[in-house]
């Protein structure tokens, strides 16, 4: 059977059921964010991500600096989504010939500009020779005590959203529009602003996790990703079109660009923001967008139309296996 | 500057200098074949390898059962080389459009029978899309109570390897000759012997660990990995070629084909045995192969001849950066 035919989601779905564990301290497999395991001093997170040119990125679009740096960040964002803190990065490199030491040193200054930032260490990995493509695949640890899985939520929960969606996907518009590279985000216009949330998404944590029943980061975007919460926690959910967070950035660039920024918000991917459901209203900065419901999935919009709310937006194989196409590179 | 020009292991030293980390729980970092960090209850072992088609690997040699089973086989070594237990693999994926669902449910199918041996879960990964070819990255972690690095040698101590050395080096000569698939090892012939090492190495733990000084998994060949071991514990070492551990499988096939049994088990690569020192003589299955020494290091072949003990083997980039070359696909 071809991959095309069962999509990445059927794929891990199968792989799921042959791999089915019974070790006892495995908390979460796959399927989740990352997967966690048990210890006496508290859980441990581990999470993979794998970036091959021309599928996540492209040379001519991305500094390997700004490569480094979103290699992490994106790693980063699933340990964040499990509420937990990173700790440990390893990193495999398969490297082409035309690639040099200097391309290099610049792509780990920028792995290592974010690590600062999170405080986590870089602690091994693998380099090896590639024939054609470029490929990065890192796995970073983390620690957690409160581990916040997809599965936890309920009808009536309300659904947040922290940070502003479909920035990323705006920035990849304009890159693959004008095709180079961006050398420095200084002055920060708004052009500049949405491109570098595609090349730099900075992941923000959730300070306060109390009365959050489950979360996810958004990397495939909103739809996809609300879809696979509602999946794993079996419930549906109400999404508001007008609800959600758009920066000024976004606004402004879309309208120059003629481009629908709900649309971007809704199917655009590589947000790196998090998603998640409480059952209390909270305090907190971030935007309530919708709520759960118990089977019911539905995007009402700003006029308050309803339609049915489909698991729409970046999904690797699917798409006639042709590679990067459409809205998002990953 | 070229990788070409600094070689595999000249880059992992840059980066090693780059990432030097003051993480207060990392105990073994860059530099070993597996990072370790403490916990109180012990301490979390991890590795990760990338495995690349064409560099690691030719799917015209090699079934994906077979495949697979090898993928976690030589992160299983890592772990096994500093005397630790494995215990979660995340498996990440980018596949190219020629291969299909099947494949990867074979390929599976190969991870699930080492892990089982091993009493290892699979917790969780990434699959993509690959252009070009098939990527296979995957992160092991472990658990042990001691730790045994490369670096705890000391002159006079004893040098042994467990299990016999160039067997996959002959086998994958043979693959190479015959360009073609082995489904079957049955009967298991002296080149059936061969060629299943390569295909299907299966790593041995070192059972009782007191005394032992050091350890490392041969896997990029014995000269290499004993250089690595000399490096990291700053001192010398003496081989003594009638003293390696040559099965007889290699001893026939080799004659058979005309090839040096002794430069196999030398430079081979892909042994995935445990090299280790121990300051006292040990009761063990495994062979003395030589001495630590203060500093010269030395091979002394059967008739008692002296020479340089020099890194040679399989180094990435090192080879005017053709891609698979010599003996090793590693």
């Amino acid at each position: 059977m071809q991959l095309s035919e069962i999509g990445e989601f059927g794929l891990i779905h199968k792989l799921r059921e042959k791999c089915r564990s019974s070790a006892k301290d495995l908390i979460a497999g796959i399927g989740d964010d990352a997967a966690a395991f048990k210890n006496p001093s508290g859980n441990t997170l581990i999470t993979s991500d794998m970036m091959i040119e021309h599928t996540h990125f492209d040379l001519s679009f991305t500094t390997f600096y700004q490569l480094g740096y979103k290699f992490l960040a994106v790693n980063i964002s699933d340990i964040l989504a499990m509420g937990g803190n990173p700790e440990y990065f390893t990193i495999s490199l398969g490297i082409p010939e035309r690639i040099n030491t200097e391309d290099i040193e610049e792509l780990y200054s920028g792995i290592n500009k974010i690590a600062a930032k999170f405080k986590i260490a870089i602690i091994g990995g693998d380099t090896c020779f590639s024939k054609n493509n470029f490929v990065l695949s890192g796995t970073l640890t983390g620690r957690v005590k409160n581990i916040i899985t997809r599965s936890g939520s309920k009808k009536g929960d309300v659904i947040y959203v922290k940070g502003t969606l479909g920035d990323s996907a705006m920035g990849l518009q304009l890159l693959k529009k004008h095709g180079k590279k961006v050398h420095t985000f200084s002055p920060l216009t708004h052009r500049l602003k949405v491109i570098k949330h595609h090349l730099m998404p900075d992941p923000v944590p959730l300070k306060y996790t109390k009365g959050v029943t489950s979360m996810i980061d958004i990397s495939d975007g909103l739809l996809i990703d609300v879809s696979h919460l509602c999946d794993e926690s079996r419930v549906g959910a109400v999404i508001y079109e007008n609800k959600l967070p758009l920066s000024k950035a976004l606004r402004e660039v879309a309208k120059r660009q003629g481009s629908d920024p709900v649309k971007l918000a809704l199917k655009g991917g590589e947000d790196y923001r998090l998603l998640f459901t409480s059952r209390h209203k909270l305090k907190t900065s971030a935007v309530k967008i919708g709520e759960i419901t118990e089977k019911e999935r539905l995007i009402i919009d700003s006029k308050g139309r309803k339609r049915a709310l489909t698991p729409e937006g970046y999904e690797h194989f699917n798409k006639g296996f042709k590679g990067p196409k459409g809205l998002g590179f990953k």
